[in-house]
């Protein structure tokens, strides 16, 4: 199948279609409205935060104009063992996965700098994150052997576990000492609820137990991308732009230049 | 087609096959001379930009190997709406917006340091400047739809908005206040006008309107890389190699150590 | 061939499977011992030393579980010149190079981390790493030209000088500072005997000169893999467990926080 075939199959299910189109929309609307919010945001952390939450529907549109292209999905013949075993190619969206790589990293940097976490913690949150796509790309890539697909699966829960750590027991604390803690609450728990929607819509859907057909998967993913993505962004955005002193309060990692007559060490 | 046609391809066509071996053979010549150049650097700012900028021919005779054995190269089948639409595959140099992914935020995060910026504006300068690559490969891989490909094109563009806002608009005021406006500004001129030729050749060459021909194109992104990798980071460093106390005034991102004896906060 | 071919010509080679089932197998057992080995880390460097350590073995179980299912494995026609060119594909294990590229890193910023280096060192280790990683990639993929398989290894090989510089060279003044002279002294020796135990197999082995056989070089691999990342990962995490005071009198990098109240400039 090539990239164009890709294209007819998608434009010619006028769901799977739009559930692309409409979060190419959305996302294109989320930009426009984040550079607004964050017009006058002047503190360095703020704008760090503000910087990586824009990234998100960045990252988004990008991502959902190469799945509506053709570009970035396969028709995979599934191995022996799967429901959809040599019932022909089954659609697959890998590039949701692979930009889940650049993307949900933004999110939690957001989140790690609101709360005020320390390096460690964030590189733990990143690179687990980042193992958790790549692995789950990986599962949904794997036609060799359905049991090696549930493996990479385990792998990259495995992955979210560590993530969920950080968020759910490491990260509050921190945003009880940043005076932060009211808005890291709301977003880390829409973040953890939504999160967890996508490994279950994953398990449902086609590349797994085929449960759901391609277009309610896609639509599945697609929702809970508009509430993950850029809901959780706007809410973000909100709160730091009408809150930048209690973020100004804070220095370190976004504040710190290169310079030593800017260096917090002058402070 | 293998990557034994593609071989054979390139060096059938003369200008083509010099296109790449030129930029093998000056950033090879690069390499020795910016190690030459950069023996006697001891403060850790200097050391890190002359790292940096010692990355950018490295990345590039990597880049161009692979475009020379046919490893990253293409010939893609155009969508209907394009120029060269049903005359069969179109050279594609792939690889090159692929590596740019890893040379560009070099050439950033050595102009970051030059200008003492702080971590804020050097993760917006080096995000927006990944994203603006990596969706310049997409836009270079979609054959699914030719509108797409002018979507991700456009897409890329507004990532290149946002690194030219911090290059022309954040970074010259971070510059002053470090002392290194002079050659900051030098480099930044240098900077802003190679790198706006890059969209404007793609979009005149056989992946874009098809207005000049494969083997012109490929000079032309061969010569903007001369001057915009080799003699950029050529003058880059000669300025720090003799101005090495200008940078060493400054301390932070670069010189911060993991331990405690040796941090700026005991200075 | 598809991934299910690779599937069975693996499974079909006992001694090529055992290679790899062997690593899925210890690396499931490193995770589980490193986990419990780091439970009461508490300082921040030192936890951030173990997640780098832990994240070894997690991308390795990663890595082999693509090799094993056939997603990352290839079949390549090598070019005339090459031992093995017209008698058809040449198995290359080239997720294994892939990999690397994010577990080899997660060793030199725990080996950095634990000599207490500055930003610019660990930056140029990494990077270095890197790049030695990606062109050592390119070189298994390309088949258009045997010169530039070699090309490829030699670019790799200078990469990995540089990463044996700072191993060598630069660390262990860092160490001595650091009062982590002697672990560090053993890990060193451990990394870089090892190390260049990778370019010698890969020259040997079906993909170089041919003089090894396909399953005794994934052994090789398999048998480096062991003793560089599990083994090398234990004496360090057991080390840094014992010793989290010597670790704890340090803070920069890993301690950092995103908040002044917590920030080290307040110390």
């Amino acid at each position: 199948m090539t990239q164009n075939d890709a294209f007819e199959f998608i434009h010619n299910d006028a769901l799977l279609a739009s559930s692309l189109w409409a979060n190419i929309a959305l996302a294109g609307v989320a930009i426009l409205l984040f550079i607004y919010m964050g017009r006058n945001v002047e503190d360095p952390r703020a704008q760090l935060i503000w910087v990586a939450t824009l990234l998100v529907p960045l990252v988004s549109i990008s991502s959902y104009a190469g799945l509506v292209s053709g570009l970035t999905v396969g028709f995979l013949e599934m191995p022996a063992g799967h429901a959809l075993a040599g019932e022909g190619g089954v659609f697959s969206p890998w590039g949701r996965y692979l930009t889940w790589t650049f993307s949900t990293p933004m999110i939690l940097v957001a989140l790690g700098l609101l709360a005020g976490t320390n390096r460690a913690k964030l590189a733990t949150a990143v690179t687990m994150d980042i193992g958790m796509c790549i692995t789950g790309l990986a599962a949904a890539l794997t036609t060799g052997s359905y049991l090696l697909r549930w493996v990479f699966y385990g792998i990259s829960c495995a992955f979210f576990v560590a993530v969920l750590y950080v968020l759910l027991v490491e990260w509050p604390a921190d945003a009880k000492a940043a005076g932060t803690s009211e808005i890291f609450g709301t977003l880390k728990v829409l973040t953890v609820v939504l999160w967890l929607g996508y490994p279950i819509l994953w398990a449902l859907g086609a590349e797994g137990f085929a449960v759901l057909d391609v277009a309610i998967t896609s639509w599945g993913y697609s929702g809970l991308d508009i509430f993950a993505k850029y809901v959780f962004a706007f809410l973000l955005l909100r709160w730091v732009a009408a809150n930048e002193r209690i973020i100004g309060r804070t220095d370190s990692i976004a504040e710190e230049t290169t310079t030593s007559s800017a260096s917090p060490v002058d402070d």
